[in-house]
């Protein structure tokens, strides 16, 4: 099967690889009709990790269909469905009881040595509670598969973002940067019920989407000058902030934005993050929470929106290609011309 | 009137210095009863801010009598029997009206150029929205008056790093610090009926405290140790820590013991603390929550109990002394044989 394969930075490429199969007896097999180009795959992309080998797989968000399963398989069938978290896990363990997926002590993550979500199919270990099948899914229109494909990672994630900063009916919010993820935490907050949605981002084309996604609000200024904007609208303050970047300029700004005794919900992978400042937040009662985010266990509440019709992320993903032009997509999402690349198979 | 004067590193004098008087028509002058010594005033005591001017005024803990009060003055008469939180705010501002006194925008401390807790009187801005009333003054007795004033800074201050840090029926809870926070967090975990209190320090008398004060269990090891320890005990880590020490030691001791998905209660003011790994934390979805404890807010709730015989945290006040041994006292702390110092002007 073809598979995106990575060897060094900038340089990515659509291999034949060895077919994906069941090897464990909880295994499926993962026919990928949809997959994701995520800002957190530039990283590697970029020479951020340049102690990566060449060879390994990458992507770990997909949707797809039931193609085989092992013995053991008890909650999919041949030909459901699925949309994968970009994890998998096994749903027995404390934390996958406790609605924390992420954690869970027998999981693990898709690409590198595995395959990832970026290829023709996918291997998917303890299936049954890992993939989420979509109901009714003959009549699932090609339109509907690009509003469900987020769910897998952006938009769980600035769910995530949300929920963590306490956003809620009537909320003030912020959400640092406007990329796929900041964009769904806006349509999350709007969701949630957020009143007053601040977008803090620099691309005036991906603004327009946060707007389009509830954003009330749009800053555009840096640094010290977006946190002035964001008090300035809000009296002194944000309740709530959702820091959607991962790097220490977002931390900041977010710290700076937010009111004494509120709480920032941090889902911006800290790749690139030195620190935060603790004695700022110690005086003020400033939460810092969130983290990576359980997405299996947000997605069947995700998703019943989707197909109701009152949630629909699909705008973030502005650039579909084949997957055979997947090193094009990690071109545009690198050079930021791209929000975010959905690839076919 | 005498108070304690700070001259330098190790060297705090009890001196004459002007008398309290009101200065403004929301004032009122306190008549202190008893003050205390705090932990965090040993951190100028020991030279941590080298640049500290001689001549400044030292305590941020008292309670006392109402001496004399301004015009304006409305809920407060002389003769009244008051608690003081360890700073001072309006009661106007969104802050406190939010219960987030700590934070008020017309607010300020204690110490400094201004009257400080370790003296003979203070004047109290804002004294309305600030001090609080003991309800019954004629019959409190002595020890009464001893366990009130904890309440004035360490008791609330642990009990905030329990609400920060989720504490409830039935919690799971580990306290970083054996110091006079600790103890009361531990006591304040006690109080809002957490069934697991795992108490981390180093010192045998205190931790005796700590059993007294309802710690279930009890970790005498450094780092490492104490992380795999709580780790140990609770199965694999603990869903609340509060962290009252301050330094990045019990910061990284906090993170390691805390549960994934956990919260850090953070009340350890954070003068030697160089980072939060945020990395670490953002896999595990970690919380940092917590901060100055908001004690004008706390207070009510706290002496309710105390009056009522259901809460006792007189046991931290462990060395009793006169104002004018105040010196005896700083000195006694910086030894840490003595847990926290009463003096009685």
């Amino acid at each position: 099967m073809r598979a995106v394969v990575y060897h060094g930075p900038r340089d990515v490429r659509v291999e034949q690889v060895p077919d994906a199969s069941v090897q464990d007896a909880g295994d499926v097999v993962v026919r990928v009709l949809r997959a994701c180009i995520c800002g957190s795959d530039l990283w590697s992309y970029r020479g951020y990790h340049p102690d990566l080998p060449s060879g390994l797989r990458t992507g770990h968000e997909f949707l797809g269909v039931v193609e085989d399963a092992g013995r053991d398989v008890r909650a999919l069938s041949r030909g459901d469905l699925v949309l994968a978290p970009f994890y998998y896990c096994d749903g027995t363990c404390e934390y996958c009881r406790a609605g924390l997926t992420t954690s869970c002590t027998g999981g693990g993550g898709w690409g590198g040595t595995s395959d990832g979500g970026q290829g023709e199919a996918v291997r998917v270990p303890h299936a049954d509670a890992t993939l989420v099948a979509v109901p009714g899914a003959a009549g699932i229109s090609d339109a509907m598969l690009t509003s469900l494909l987020p769910l897998t990672d952006v938009m769980s994630t600035g769910h995530h973002a949300c929920v963590s900063a306490g956003v809620g009916q009537g909320s003030s919010v912020a959400v640092i940067g406007d990329g796929a993820v900041g964009l769904c935490a806006v349509l999350a907050a709007a969701r949630l019920g957020a009143e007053r949605i601040i977008a803090v981002g620099h691309h005036e084309d991906r603004l327009e989407v946060a707007t389009l996604f509830g954003a009330t609000d749009v800053v555009t200024a840096r640094g010290e000058e977006a946190v002035a904007a964001v008090r300035e609208l809000t009296d002194g303050g944000v309740q709530s902030v959702c820091e959607c970047v991962g790097n220490q300029s977002a931390v900041d700004t977010a710290l700076g934005a937010v009111r004494d005794g509120g709480r920032i919900g941090w889902v911006g992978v800290p790749a690139d993050v030195t620190g935060f400042d603790m004695r700022a937040a110690f005086g003020r009662n400033v939460s810092l929470t969130g983290g990576v985010a359980p997405a299996r266990d947000y997605i069947p509440e995700l998703m019943a929106d989707v197909l109701a019709g009152r949630l629909d992320p699909s705008p973030v993903l502005d650039l579909p290609l084949a997957l055979d032009d997947a090193a094009d997509g990690y071109r545009r999402m690198d050079e930021r011309t791209a929000i975010k690349v959905m690839l076919t198979p």
